[in-house]
């Protein structure tokens, strides 16, 4: 079946191709909208299924990309990041069977209230529509796109990345299957077989067939596709998120916070790469932190003042406040209180995720309204920002914008809702 | 203070002033999103005060305004809605305060739930930042939207007709009076007092300092505006609304809605464009209904079947079932059945509001979830798609968009929803 498309796509242009997929994707939406949580959830169990069965085929597709890549001379950390295990690919079944379990947000009816003229007004939750996903190496987003799309009851059209393309055609053919085995349009989940620049240009601008994109990826890649779209972007843009230790802090729970913090991961986006603490209370947090951190090889880059506590400290430069390191390396600022930390959060800050650790109750509901970010802590380490520990199940990303969803996207963020009206005969006077 | 701007601007270019309005703007969004709910609120009620205080000025600026739309030969709808009259001005200061009674949506916190994790994860709905509304003619959207906006937390740039500079003008002065005697910065509502076409350009192109566009006026503006724009726009489109009477409707229900749909007015965006029929039905419902919309002026233009039932209507073309007549001008078709009547939706229809007369239960369920539009209605009249009439208060437009806010938008829509986390010391582990 890839290789029909594929031969199809030859013997087209890029833009027909594009228009081919966008069209089979506008017309498998409609049906996938209506169809029933048990088709779905079918569905996604014979995916997991072809998966584990065909354990033999993916590992000898990825092996193809992973030898390419080698030949490309591509860097280790891509290479990791590409490579699927005969416990990934575990794993990837896994992930499709914990959506299978979700519950199914589609046709949920809200807030149903009755107006004075007699009508009762509500909402209902519907699918999206047409999902396009752009994204890089990781083999399992595939996966993991294709279910949490199908099962808010939209079509997705997958991108993956270049060095990817064998790995994620041979988990295509997984996907069809499994849709064909649960009696739904295997269009309703395509992902594209050409690594032609030109097929993402084509589809980020077809708001006739494509309703909103969600890139997976680097700051770059995200800008390039934000900047061309003529479609929303759910964009998930840098993670510079800070813990702010307030001067009413607990001190061992802001040593706890502020080291899980840092270092549980330290490439992941939710991970703190300010820390921010108040002149009272630095004496007391900072010398024990300090060596926290130096113990597991954080390299430190204070302010003046905080160079002044701890003299072994590198000195911040103004680029540092604004940096996302995504490594064991963290910037640490002095602030006057809480106002200080809230401008510096406004300043320098990326809206992802930010902290405060205090025991004071104002000052912990000041961070909390007026902290501009999309998920805002009170005594919890940032690391939490995610989509699982937040009960979502599952994410396709984590918005930085404001509009339509924010943070963690899981179902809900993939579909939108639409008033209904049950009457008796009413009529407007 | 309207003179000084305006002199600041003759001595900039549209560029620099629309980055001075738009970084104002910006610094005033922080102030208004962390304001107290009596603030808004005393500003909404003292800038009600300055309107009425302040009538005979706007009465004379109005005058300026319609007697140069006149010399310019304007057309007298357009001269109409551009006219404040002493009971208009009256209304807009009463809509003030009626935006002033509603709940504030700004801080609200639901959905939290304890994770096992021990977190509590929940939302807060928070302000989008800023808001540029571009709308024409009817001055009192001026007040309006200035109300909204203020009331949901938002900054707002407000780009008025040309046609009512000076009207807009006058409001704008008591709007800021109203601001500044509440403590509030004026600048956290600023409308443009040049009519320069680039300034639009610039407002939706400044990410950094506007969060959303929602343009108010015709199709060809709305559509330049989603063009240019780099920023989200809430689109309100055309409104081609279907009232499908089927076969097992209540025929005396069925005329209600269908007269009501059309005729209670004609030029709104939730008139009913298009009368669908069951075959099984039509010829117990349809000449009770011709006869009614023949009385009425209505001109009914319909398919062969239609027409076989009812000799003197015209004949449709295919245009007419896309086309919003915004007029005394009805296309009706037979359909044979539910099926068709949704495929005939989903085909001509514009995602506006579409309803369904039925006595029967499936038919109903079926045709909530399976129309695909901002509002859809049982037993009902379209006339009811409204942000009064569904209880929010005021409106700011209908969107036709699925992303963000769907439908009537009125306080929430200008709002969205951040996580909060609120923990007892968690790590991550």
């Amino acid at each position: 079946m890839s290789g029909e498309i594929c031969g199809q796509r030859n013997a087209m242009n890029i833009k027909d191709y594009m228009e081919h997929v966008g069209s089979s994707a506008r017309a498998a939406s409609r049906i996938v909208a209506r169809a029933s949580t048990a088709a779905k959830n079918a569905a996604l169990h014979a995916m997991a299924g072809e998966i584990r069965s065909g354990r033999e085929g993916l590992l000898a597709a990825n092996l193809r990309d992973v030898e390419q890549a080698r030949s490309e001379g591509l860097d280790a950390a891509m290479i990791d990041r590409l490579t699927l295990t005969a416990g990934g690919i575990e794993t990837m079944a896994q992930g499709l069977e914990q959506v299978a379990a979700l519950p199914d947000p589609v046709g949920d009816i809200s807030d149903l209230k009755r107006r004075p003229s007699g009508i009762q007004v509500g909402k209902m939750r519907v699918p999206l529509g047409v999902v396009g996903i752009i994204y890089e190496a990781r083999p399992n987003v595939t996966a993991d796109a294709a279910a949490l799309c199908l099962k808010s009851g939209n079509a997705a059209i997958l991108r993956g990345g270049r060095e990817a393309l064998a790995s994620n055609q041979a988990i295509a053919a997984c996907v069809r299957e499994g849709l064909t085995i649960a009696g739904l349009p295997e269009s309703a989940v395509q992902i594209l077989d050409t690594t032609d620049r030109a097929a993402v240009g084509y589809l980020v601008a077809m708001p006739q067939f494509v309703d909103v994109i969600v890139p997976r990826g680097g700051r770059g890649l995200i800008e390039r596709i934000a900047a061309e779209a003529r479609v929303p972007v759910i964009k998930h843009l840098d993670g510079i998120c800070h813990v702010y230790i307030d001067d009413d802090a607990d001190i061992d729970m802001a040593i706890r916070i502020a080291d899980n913090a840092k270092t549980q991961r330290y490439g992941t986006c939710n991970t703190m790469e300010t820390l921010l603490v108040a002149q009272a209370i630095a004496g007391r947090v900072l010398p024990q932190l300090a060596k926290i951190y130096t113990d597991k090889g954080v390299e430190l880059r204070g302010c003046e003042q905080a160079r002044a506590l701890i003299p072994e400290m590198h000195a911040a430069c103004e680029e540092d406040w604004s940096t996302e390191y995504l490594a064991p390396i963290l910037s640490v600022r002095l602030v006057a209180g809480l106002d200080d930390a809230i401008l510096h959060i406004a300043r320098y800050g990326s809206q992802h995720t930010d902290a405060i650790v205090t025991e004071n109750y104002s000052h912990a509901l000041r961070f909390l309204r007026e902290v501009d970010s999309s998920s805002v802590m009170v005594n919890a380490s940032t690391r939490f920002a995610d989509g699982f520990e937040y009960g979502l199940g599952a994410e396709i990303g984590i918005s930085t914008d404001k509009f339509h969803a924010r943070g963690p996207v899981g179902l809900e963020g993939l579909t939108s809702q639409k008033w209904i009206v049950l009457g008796t005969g009413e009529t407007r006077s």
